[in-house]
């Protein structure tokens, strides 16, 4: 009834298990560095903050409600049935529902089945019904707003696996998104390897001038690291690696 | 000085027994399909998430400020004052700010006096004050900001027990105000009995989906719940009913 | 490299631990009465709303970043480093980002700097970057919004101690700056002894008032407190000040 | 049917010929003077700002639509029907829409009808409908926005020539409204007399400064006037005082 | 190279001679009649209040800038020169621009090539670019902001002729896009026929009413038409049909 | 009094001329390939949309106002005095108010010193006070709002002649701003001379592309302009500049 989607994953577990340890600040830094300006979702609130999520981008788009294609688009196996009946492990469903903060986008029913089925979480510019139906499932979702009406108030479940643009973002299918505690970031699929290798080499950098600064010393030469301290930091790097092999 | 409001109230115990036990998205799909639409109360944030709030609509407007009348509408026994003080048990104030963020509309004295009289909860669209000791009452509360300035900053208490618009909601005193995790909704008092009947018969049916789907079934034909379903629904109430007899 | 700044401070250790002591709410309300109205910050939220906060303001402006400048402002020791090496203990950096949502105004390697120092806190009414980490701290911080991005999506880093507006406020180095969990708020340096003062009583009498509310007693005359029941306020004071003495 | 309104006028015939000459800017400012700084409508565009309009305010509020109160609202002679067809000359219609730009809130009718009946002007903070056809009749009307659909689409008719909160502004049935090619500014009805006698003396100095302005002096002691220049203002006074009286 | 749209047209040229005389705002209402509540675009500003528009919608979806698919989107024959170059005689572009204001849209250019194959109009819920030089073309255009940018600042060109939301509006190609000096509506294809049959009866009625109205009656039983005052509309009618056929 | 200020100025009559010929649209296009994105003011309107408006830059930046300062910074000759009272021939004064639209940034007196002193235009992403006054001077002005009452509502003025952020925009002193029927743009001082060159020869070419589609032909190969069609655009060129030596 519902196929499975002809979308490639460029996600691998030692990505998937990178990018578990890798801020959504780093991640959208890296992308600003490579041009990519637009990239991090703007105005969206995680619902387990403590929760990360890493996953393919599925993507649901709403359209405005029009009363005389309601049962056209609302009706039988429409774009959200469709979507989240063929959500494979991994997925973030990512919904397009244009900012709009007073109707529901997707219920308790729908994410229970989307995790059920392996999803890795939701992210929604519009707003969630069932929040603390929704929050009790555990797993992470990103929202707008909260809302005790159907969708049915103000859209149509349009698409399925199309590109979207959601929370200023455009999202293809295929494209990888990362949250945590700050929000969720869409890392185009092209990217991820390089984005990835760089973000790792970012964040051992900072984690050492996070290190030195917390000791009290100044931000000056260690953000961003000076040359000069670049042997120091080696130094650091290694006796960090030994020590992790030692343990 | 402050006399006992002439409001009808439809509520009973076992009314707010079984609003106690309904979700604010079930109520507001009930109401959405008799097409009231715009009963879910838009932008609010509940300070008590995990709080519920069932009860009755008591009103103050507040209008904007100005001066040269601030003496007359403020001062002595104000709209505010008094519908505090006429606060009976069970009943929700309902304050229309005009969606206005930054000045105060409630603070902890008047909070406190209307949790002891018995009030079920506090909605405003505009500001808490004192939102941290109001926090340690206890009650729910619903507002869309807390602003350390009392209302004097943007506005004058104009009128008790009238109907108002608030977070974009018409709310006529005696109508129903219920609160969860998502939010407030109000029901109109004529359709309350309607609503609550409706409303326990759509939650049975979407607690059944809900244990097919986390049991692994897809939503296709449980939700909405298809004919062909109805007698596993009927065998799956009767089983629980018996199940509760016996406990 | 940084010099330390030219800044008077008019707190002192009674006028912190009194600070301490008083809520937000009341300290705007008695600027209110003076006739400074927009003194408490709009829009902005605790990130640990259970902490207080007490400091002499340092600020940071950001203007718009025009992309021709970015070297000129952002690069070398920009206003940002240079504001963030010269906390004193007890300062609060107050960030003016003109309310942009979008784009980080500090992140978690100058936060730990700020609070290394000794700093107090930080309010922006831009976006934290890096906000779980910065939670971790466990400062007080205010802020409009989080955001993956750095500043250099938004903004340019343009002077550090020169008034700014912050959250529809005006700052200016020295004033003293107040949080708690609704918010913060601008004292200005020339009224904070007279403010503090007047609070003092203010917060004492609202302390007889909330008793004698919670023990069932109406509003009317305790709130603003009668002239005819200052005899029992003053006997409620005795008592308490002797019990205070006794323990 | 629809009874006379009981509505004391403070307007006569010397008030309204100096209300004509006087700029809302002028009026406005004389109000913040005396304390009195929500007056000036605010985010409102006059659909002829050549025109010029005085009046007393008669009132219309909207209140959010609930279906199921429709037909109890806006049917018979619901509010609106009322308030027009009691308009009498020199009244303005002040229509309180919650701020909403997308539904009508008065059509070509009605606007027809008031203007028929002698009707000075309208102001509302929502949107006209049949903007062109109102355009036409070509009295002064003042508005948020323009959309084809009637109030039925967010509205309900509540209440008329009671208090009403339009544009950011209290106004109470009786007070005074004007209105150019600025805005419109509503004038306390026990402030009028006042207020227009200062406003024709600081619109006098304004002439006499803006005039030498002109003829290229500084604005620095004519900007206000310096007590050194009054003479000379007498002087001018008294000049075109006594050209007037030639011509 | 831009091969000719399979769009159904469902206008002749008496539908259009009809919508030609008929208001946006009955347009809107008839659609109200019908419960299809989102028909007139919110928001949007005539460039050319006088003048009217009638067209079969085409459409064009901007969607977010994303850098890294700038090329592929933006670059070659893309979306916009593809419907741009395949405008027939009476068709309208409706451009959703997701209600960005600080970009450009549609720029002198292609509003010149737009109208030179016999566009009728065009609808953009971005900005305009080129503004002045898109006002001489004079044909209707309806915008909600102007800006220099090109679409490159925020934009890429995503799809042609498929279904899009503009100012809140579900738009598909082949429904019938109306404007004049109040805005735009969309009419759905499917109810063109029955929604002008319905108007033309409508707008009959109105100006009867109108005409009493303007002679001095009161609405009261005028609009809406009251059962009494039928016949008088019907000679009203036939002396206007009777005057006509002398004419 | 008020000094002769400091501001290098960039402009010649040369360019004074040529950028009187160019579009906002094409200079904003020629800084976006610069790579400088923010140089066009958001959510301005043209006063005069018919007139163009060139000069050097001059800033005024407003605070917010708080009362206890309010002696210090609006009193005696203040930043608004100064700046106005120093304008010289070409100069456009940019006002910063932080996007606030209901206070009044500049009114008839000011503005007519303004123009009185040559100077060439006015910009505030604040209200106008005196619109219609502003407006019969007759010079360019460019404005969010209009608002009746006086800065004092909202700003102090606070610094003359230092860079501001003007909607959106960051503008030193002495950078040149245009502005025509679409709205202002800010052109960096260092960029102006290769800005206007290359714009220029741009909108040469878009002169030939529109030449050629307002007589029919298709945009694919002239906007842009495709190296095919180079050779024709020369010949055009050249036929186009012996045309007017000619005359």
């Amino acid at each position: 009834m519902t196929e499975k989607p002809e979308i490639p994953s460029v996600l691998n577990d030692s990505l998937i298990a990178a990018l578990n340890t890798i801020s959504t600040a780093t991640l959208t830094h890296q992308l600003q560095m490579r041009g990519v300006r637009s990239t991090f979702m703007s105005g969206l609130k995680p619902l387990h903050p403590e929760k990360r999520m890493v996953g393919r981008a599925r993507t649901l788009r709403y359209v405005a409600l029009r009363e005389d294609l309601q049962a056209q688009y609302a009706g039988g196996v429409n774009a959200q049935k469709r979507v989240v009946e063929s959500i494979e492990p991994g997925d973030v469903l990512v919904i397009e529902a244009r900012g709009v903060p007073d109707a529901g986008t997707i219920g308790d029913i729908y994410a229970t089945r989307l995790f059920g089925r392996g999803g890795s979480g939701v992210v929604t510019d519009g707003a969630l019904r069932d929040t603390p139906a929704i929050a009790d499932i555990g797993g992470p979702v990103y929202h707008q707003a909260s809302h005790g009406s159907t969708y049915g108030r103000q859209h149509m479940p349009f698409s399925a696996d199309e590109p979207v643009t959601c929370a200023g973002v455009f999202v293809a299918p295929g494209d990888v998104i990362v949250g945590d505690g700050e929000g969720a970031v869409v890392i185009p699929a092209a990217l991820v390897e390089e984005v990835v290798a760089n973000s790792l080499i970012q964040e051992e950098r900072e984690a050492f001038a996070l290190e030195m600064v917390a000791s009290g010393q100044p931000t000056l030469d260690l953000f961003p690291l000076a040359k000069e301290r670049l042997p120091e930091f080696e130094a650091w790097k290694s006796a960090k690696a030994s020590a992790g092999a030692k343990s």
